[in-house]
């Protein structure tokens, strides 16, 4: 009956143009084109300045201390993939570090959004593999719990579904489902389409307030401007 | 496309029976029958001493500061139904008082489970309106945005699809998927008809070690007496 | 220049009988009445069950480890004043325990509001002497700098001017200034006459949805109700 | 060469009488008869109202999520001992029910002190078994990785060594060193006898400022007067 | 009576010249200067490496959620100013990206501090728009509940009164009271023109127990030196 | 009977060769070739990047708001050591500046690890003095209350010992006893030497799960793939 110790094999990734468009977009307009869902916490951070992603969801719940199913996940990762680790309580150890670093990255993965903590992260940066983590801790894990891996996942706060598409940049991780990959991709297009032009506008001096037409809304709402 | 703006009307409950079985049962023991998978995190706590909740999920999806969405949820509860609310940020404004609590306990609800803040407490608790949640802030609240209700949310770190079983007590809440909720029941039952004869040989002076067995496995991982 | 090492004897308090009338109202209907503003944060939480404090403040800024001010502070209480203590940088240690409360009970004082730790709480609650603090802690303090007495002060993020109103129970801790006193006290009575008839309506069934008249803004923002 | 895997079966315990002495005093006064010092954070809170305990410490040294040298440890316990349970990481996860507590309860333990999480509370309150922890967790643990029993330990920010006096009550832990523990309760005697004086002085309207003679110095500080 | 819903036009602005000398001194200079007040909390960071402000402040109360305030406050702005923004709750939402700052940016002001989130913190690098926040989010705001504009506010523990003087470094964020900007820059000044002959004794090797002469004193305290 | 006031003058630093020949490794490494122990909590953090430290500890117990300490701790700074200071109560003021930087540096000191607050960042990356620490943070401390030098602290959770062998790099700091740092040092070179082989292979492809042969022991444990 219980969702850990399984390990599924076949799972449906989102289309892999629809990821390439995605990884076009940064994380707040993805999230805006979604309809302002989709977002992990604000504490899932880049190790290092620079750190970016755009991939499909690899899924792994871990129990707190042990990576045991990292390893088991390695094997599950296709080119394009991100590993997105969970875990059963909040744990901070140092999960993940530059071995298994160097065994993703063989497999072709782009990339590790994970709600605990890694290590070796000078090494990780030289590397070009980047992490989007709650912490950085050296504390060594241990092999001996089952979790599980492509099973349905809560990371940070945001639902996780294997397959599904994950951008992570310096705002933030937001997860796109692999069914609205496409769509999502198309709205974050035509929303960034519009900012260029408003971008002039307020660049030159014109006002948010004219610019939006708040200033109706405003008055009716009550504010105020006294001197 | 966004998930949010929705309200299901017809959601699936968990079977009454087996909702009424896991009444019987407190959240650790249940947490244990389900293979140790569904508890929200630690935060999640009383707002009274005593408090203690069972019941079928009706779900919220709140915006920061906006409680519009508890009032949409009224009229979608049934008799036995607990409402678990969830925010699309962390926030601790007061969602919810007396009155809401006064609306929701007439439309027979059995309580609150919310990542979030409420207050009039001490009236919850004169009404015996049992409440779970992150804070307790006075802090008023607006109706402006549209969030969802009935739809599946992650409250507290744990996912809640509407119809869900909750139960809440001092150990922390548990959700128990609706299709599982029988199983569950008994695998709970099952679990605690173990325990007395436990505990009767612990009280004894009988110890875990050789209740468990443990001394072998301990000694075959390394572990060592000194004097 | 600086705003320490100051102590202000003459402070003007809010009107004795508004004050009266303002212990009448919870926390929410009060900070609800002033148009929803002058809370301190949840952090600032009654050290013992039933705790409830209304009174006039005299502010205290501490330094961290440091109650010097607070032996100060005393010398300026009179009856129905509470003390608000605030402090230069977050600071759990235990600066007020039974000796302190037995000289500040001797002075007439009500309550005091600390963003900071307390200790002796067994006695406290014997001595029915209301504290609301962020911290319970034994951590002993020193007296070696000053700090400052009835200036304004910032204590968990409201601002408190001595001669303000303090009024905190179980659902948090409101200010009201002086000035505003019999006005906010008007408006919560007002507040509170209202919420009679509406309780009674919720606890027949009536919904919010209905009483509150939101099923046109909620269909005008798009809310949609799917089967 | 690593301290893990250990378990240290002689350990010296503080005098028996000595203990008993310090354990008719609160844990403010023997943190200040130590000279302010041996505190645990303040973190550590009572899992029920009322709970006290003062024994001499066995200590444990946890793995994240899994309470194996709790079992290991029972055996090491003698009538008038605590536990103190300490993590290699931080972690809240239920290491400790009403199980353990029966076992712990059988050999004598009166209570137990730990930087982690326990479940079962109502039970525990029923057997009257008090606990201090960091969190209440129904999250289960497993018995797979060797931690050490009678080691020196960090628990809550304090280093607590096998056989030292724990001292918790409502205001926090404090921790004695067993070779210290005649003299500090000898000071904390005085140091009481001292309080009754006092506390009838300041009841009596004498200010702190003029039973410490604190005038003169704040004056030298600097402290100024203005109306 | 509520302090929301008002936007103050004419607000007074501390003399141009004594921001221009605040803003050679750091942080650190400036809070020691002032007598050791006016810091914000330290959880206020740059968001990019390098980022400093110094400026006068047009404070901003915004709700949770919400930023429509912050297209109110572009209005007010005038060349030289810094936005420093409060929320009525605790909220990371990231009320602020690149078009506000694109807007902010045309009417000269000079960065913007906030008690809250911010996003698109790579293209505020790139335009060198400098923010100190409390959490980079890229979860987006609504615009539908009114806050203030140029009313006294408290932004991380600090109170901000329109016109007055922000300095913000890697050190963290200092508000000076625009009536004693010129005295502040003038005793910043004094103080780091005493700072550089400490530093070269302290470099040749001086210590700084003789250069302050603190033996007497900690002997006179009891320091006790033991081999 | 107190451990504050003290000074201890002579202690026993790990043999230097062990302590350079530590100083070639990462912390990760350290950690685990000590047997997974010895590391502080992960809020410690290098206040600029890149910085790195390995030195023997002269050990400093400060007061809440109070550097005196760090003046005494500076006479008895010797080539190659490091400060580690840790704090009674949680306190994130600024201890710690350009000016001690300079003092701590010119008596050959390596870095400094302390469990509180510094100020002056931009000047200690530009010294290249390598500080790891709680929080930054402007805010001024004073010289009034005694603490101890040199007599053992916990520091971010970890025992320090005077003479211990400190070693921080950014994945965190770890603590090795004096009298293991040459074993220790071997440990870490052994495993070092170890890693290179494991390395290339994963690199190659070789999954985890094959090198260290774990496919028997999860199918033991029950894993189950699923298609």
């Amino acid at each position: 009956m219980s969702t850990l110790g399984i390990v599924k094999r076949n799972i449906v990734r989102a289309d892999a143009a629809a990821v390439e468009k995605l990884g076009r977009f940064g994380v707040a307009t993805i999230h805006e084109a979604m309809g302002r869902v989709g977002l992990m916490k604000p504490h899932m951070r880049p190790v290092y300045r620079g750190a970016r992603i755009c991939g499909t969801a690899v899924t792994v719940l871990l129990q707190p201390g042990d990576n045991w199913m990292m390893h088991v996940a390695a094997e599950q990762l296709q080119p394009g993939d991100v590993v997105v680790a969970a875990c059963t309580s909040e744990n901070e150890d140092g999960f993940f570090g530059d071995l298994l670093a160097t065994s993703f990255q063989a497999r072709g993965a782009r990339g590790l959004v994970i709600d605990g903590g890694v290590r070796d992260v000078d090494e990780l940066e030289r590397m070009g593999f980047p992490v989007f983590s709650k912490a950085i801790h050296a504390k060594g894990t241990i092999k001996a719990t089952l979790g599980s891996v492509n099973i349905p996942v809560v990371c940070a706060g945001a639902i996780v579904n294997p397959g599904d598409v994950v951008v992570a940049d310096v705002d933030g991780v937001v997860v796109v489902p692999a069914a609205l990959a496409q769509t999502v991709a198309d709205a974050a297009e035509k929303r960034e389409s519009f900012e260029g032009e408003k971008r002039a506008k307020l660049a030159a001096g014109v006002l948010g307030l004219d610019m939006y037409k708040m200033r109706e809304p405003l008055a009716a709402a009550g504010l105020k401007y006294i001197d």
